[in-house]
């Protein structure tokens, strides 16, 4: 990898850019998550997606404890280069509360959120109980 | 619209959510900025994507000023309901730099970003020559 492409991303103050994840062959949009430049890297390097978590502080594999890993296809940025999208294989189920996408839920006319999306796994089961 | 909704949503410390666009027929991710609970209720209103620009420090609703609106289909919030997803008819390009998405660039493995996008107009006949 050429290490110059990661100064050509514009990142917020706090050195993050968004990460928008879509299946590369549906085209379904999975998620959206943190990167820093050492997560772009370790992504690009290892062709799974890595991100940075905020409310953790820590860098994340997705799917280090589901198994539900990404396998990038491709990655793109946009016209302000302050935004990037994967297009990527998604093993099982991209959401920690076991849908396929995070963006499982639709507002309706008559009501605040309707649950759409397919539930693929019970989190409790492939995380263990909440404390 | 239940205005309850607005306050089901995390906003950052600016009072700001991304909101992804994607359009509705072919699946494309055409763009990502950043709505306030204002542009967000104008975006349900009046079914046309608002948003609220951030170096511009203003409302705009996409396509005021080259008629590229997009048509909201669907709304739908992640799993932290802190981003936003909005599936929509986008008419004409979505980028102001002419292309129908923004992320018309591609990383390549032996070059940093490989513009791979469609280019549907010329910026300077829509907007004016910059000054």
């Amino acid at each position: 990898m050429d290490e110059r492409v990661l100064d050509t991303l514009k990142y917020d103050a706090q050195g993050l850019i968004p990460a928008i994840v879509q299946d590369a062959d549906t085209g379904e949009v999975l998620m959206m998550a943190y990167m820093n430049k050492q997560s772009l890297a370790d992504s690009i390097r290892t062709g799974k997606t890595h991100f940075w978590s905020r409310s953790r502080r820590k860098y994340w594999m997705k799917g280090e404890s589901s198994g539900h890993t990404q396998d990038i296809q491709e990655i793109r940025i946009d016209c302000d280069a302050d935004t990037i999208l994967i297009r990527a294989r998604q093993k099982g189920a991209a959401c920690h509360n076991g849908y396929r996408s995070c963006f499982y839920r639709m507002l309706e006319q008559d009501g605040p959120w309707k649950t759409v999306g397919e539930r693929l796994f019970d989190p409790e089961q492939v995380y263990g109980k909440k404390a």
